[in-house]
């Protein structure tokens, strides 16, 4: 196979190949079904390490653009031909749920707060005083300021692969509100029902009812969402790293949901709540840019600075962007205050959160790795699920252990730990459709309650190895 | 008449002989239909000044606890004995809707953005950095950070009279998705209907009809609303500085107001958008502190600091604060970002608040002057209407010119401004029942630009005296 390299925009050595092959994809340059070179002869056209070749047509492959089978050429997948416009925003994980007295506490949702960069937020908030306009105090575009939608355009694009315009970004005060928002568009315009992941988050389940939705569940297995079983106009995903069962939807998967969502009309929401915090390869890019025309993406910085900001974003297909307004407008709704919404751009261009990101990365993987050594002995009892990303972990009960005697280990132990079967659509007993599970979040705990809390979560499973 | 002093807590000279009196009529001291003794007894028995009685008296009956009468004694009126908890959030103005291209902006809705206190604020998010604990950086409680709701009792309490506790305080992101919720959780009991003010602002209108109610009109005299005119279980009113119309709830309509609210258990939300600003006199209390258990109040820092901030309160009612929370929750509105709470209740707590209310008030009222100057020599077409409070004046229009003249005059001139008619539930052009109005926004110009915006106000009123 010979690839004519005019095809491609000019790739230099140390350039992003993957970049330039997506650029290539969307415009028609490279078109569905043709066949690549090999890594070896593309590599050696480019002038680029081979490894440089490899790692790009992986990272390809995995988010759908491309489909690699054993012994044949590497081809492009039929999906990436889209139009360049999309559906709506995404879903964040809620804050820990304690139902009972915690004195350690595991609960996912969180990041670790006390990583907030306070030396950093006061100076961009100085900046941001000192050259505000006074005319941009007033009441804000409910959209958001146009600088920051700029930067988060830039920003989304450059790290999560999406396909966006500032005009189709919209700034909100978190990703349950503009979740509710998005919603209620939809409910505007006659949609009745919506499709969630089954497990997924019961309070975003609730807010899409409050707006007047039906809900509706997609099954999830190993390779993520069953996208063949979406049963509605409208679904929202959590592709990159499933909540809470870990998984990450596959290239198959990823390339067959944007297919769908083209030829059905399905409003996309591609709730990217952790994007940021894969560990062991490069992140997947957003399932958003195979169909920008049919797929929304949400963002935040909840995770990433800190959940009391209040900060999230969607990246919305065009046709989208006008009736979300409307419906701002129409329930007071408002974007963040302008002054935090300009230090969030502030730190955006001058890389600070950049550097935010890749100091909790190194963080949340640490605690990660400890989490996987201490239930290492455990393995008869939980089985760790999912990729290693994020921040939280999902353990498999391979015993005949439920999940109230989870429970009743960890409240003997004081530890706040979530439990899989509250996130299900319909609450089951049933451990052959329905094993049970544990979800760990292992990043908001400081540093010296890491380690105890750790301690009386082994403590909850030698009471699980013997029961008392 | 005699008064038993027992009856007083302590006056001393100088401390607010107002606020003991309110006290006393709120927990029965003093009975409803008692007579109070003359200003000039009480002010020999309590060694007070008489002047100072005088204008107790006269604040007391500006607000409805008492009823004066020419030849008779003051008397308690008989709506003070009420319960101490009262109904939901109140309106507050739009932004500008400029509808032709304008050089020069008299549109009401805007404080003066460029009085934003920069210096001020910044000192206040550094304090608040230096000292918030790590974890109330974590998923904010929706109904606002306790320091803050604490703060706001204390202020509303202090500046409005508002009978409230931090418990009852709610922090949104501002008033009109407060007025959202407030609709929201009306509707979610079953209240089918609200009424508003006609004239009021279509927005908050529409954010009610959004919220699944209908809405009715009052009608408004020169005496405010006419309250007995209520047609709904539910209302939303401006008794301080109506709005548009800028006149005040009368001493007997607040009365009124508070004896039929609490009689038909009628949910009154009290929007008090320019509650600081009055010119003349110290501005009457809040008509919440007449009937706690029906009356909820609502506040923004939208006028004093800047809308920009998003920052608004209410205090609620204490049974009707669970179903606010329980429909924030529901929809994913959240409070506002924890640092802006935290600073704004820094300048709450150490004065600076208030000193930004003062610097504003002596603004305004100059701008208000400077207005009621320039359109003086045209009483023939126009006569300010209302008291001497706020950031706008209502110009009723005594000539036989239309709204649709002024428009055209306005336009041809490059002046942004508002007029009445907009603002009315039914639109109509009769002008015997609908009288013309221009509302003159006169805060928001910079210096340099209010001179040539009243100087347009008046080439406007020249072309209504001279039509072309």
């Amino acid at each position: 196979v010979d690839l004519h390299l005019d095809r491609l925009p000019p790739v230099r050595p140390g350039a992003n190949l993957a970049d330039a092959l997506r650029a290539a994809f969307r415009d028609g340059r490279l078109a569905a079904e043709s066949s690549l070179p090999s890594t070896r002869a593309l590599a050696a056209d480019l002038g680029l390490a081979r490894g440089t070749v490899t790692a790009a047509y992986g990272q390809l492959a995995a988010e759908g653009y491309l489909v690699v089978r054993q012994g044949a050429s590497t081809r492009v997948a039929v999906i990436t031909r889209t139009q360049l416009a999309a559906p709506g925003p995404v879903a964040r994980p809620a804050g820990p749920h304690p139902r009972w007295p915690v004195r350690w506490s595991l609960m996912p949702g969180q990041p670790d707060v006390s990583a907030f960069p306070r030396d950093v937020w006061l100076p961009a908030v100085r900046r941001v005083l000192a050259r505000v306009p006074s005319a941009d105090l007033g009441y804000p575009e409910p959209m958001g300021h146009p600088v920051l939608r700029r930067a988060l355009a830039g920003y989304l694009g450059r790290t999560r692969g999406v396909v966006t315009t500032p005009g189709q970004v919209v700034v909100g005060s978190g990703f349950t509100a503009l979740l509710g928002l998005w919603c209620g568009a939809l409910h505007h315009r006659g949609i009745t029902s919506v499709a969630f992941e089954d497990p997924s988050l019961p309070h975003l389940r609730s807010t899409a009812v409050s707006a007047g939705l039906a809900v509706v569940g997609v099954p999830v297995d190993d390779d993520g969402a069953r996208v063949d079983l979406i049963n509605a106009p409208a679904v929202v995903l959590t592709p990159a790293h499933q909540y809470p069962l870990g998984v990450t939807l596959s290239p198959a998967r990823r390339a067959e949901l944007s297919r769908q969502a083209v030829a059905g009309d399905v409003a996309v929401l591609e709730d990217d709540y952790d994007g940021e915090f894969r560990f062991d390869r490069a992140a997947v890019g957003a399932v958003q840019a195979l169909a920008p025309g049919q797929v929304g993406y949400a963002g935040t910085a909840s995770k990433v600075l800190a959940p009391g900001l209040r900060l999230a974003w969607l990246a919305l297909p065009e046709r989208q962007v006008g009736p979300l307004r409307d419906r701002m407008l129409a329930t007071g709704a408002s974007a963040p205050p302008v002054l935090d919404q300009l230090a969030l751009a502030d730190l955006l261009e001058s890389g600070a959160y950049d550097r935010q990101v890749r100091r909790a990365r190194a963080r949340y993987r640490a605690r990660r790795d400890a989490v996987l050594d201490a239930v290492a002995p455990y393995s008869d009892l939980v089985v760790p699920g999912g990729i290693a990303a994020g921040l939280h972990m999902h353990l498999r009960v391979v015993s005949s252990s439920t999940e109230a005697a989870i429970a009743a280990a960890a409240r003997r132990h004081g530890l706040g730990i979530d439990l899989l079967g509250r996130h299900r659509l319909l609450e089951s007993d049933d451990p052959e459709t329905r094993p049970p599970g544990l979800l760990v979040g292992y990043a908001a705990p400081p540093d010296h309650a890491f380690a105890p809390a750790l301690a009386a979560l082994i403590r909850v499973l030698n009471d699980l190895r013997c029961p008392r």
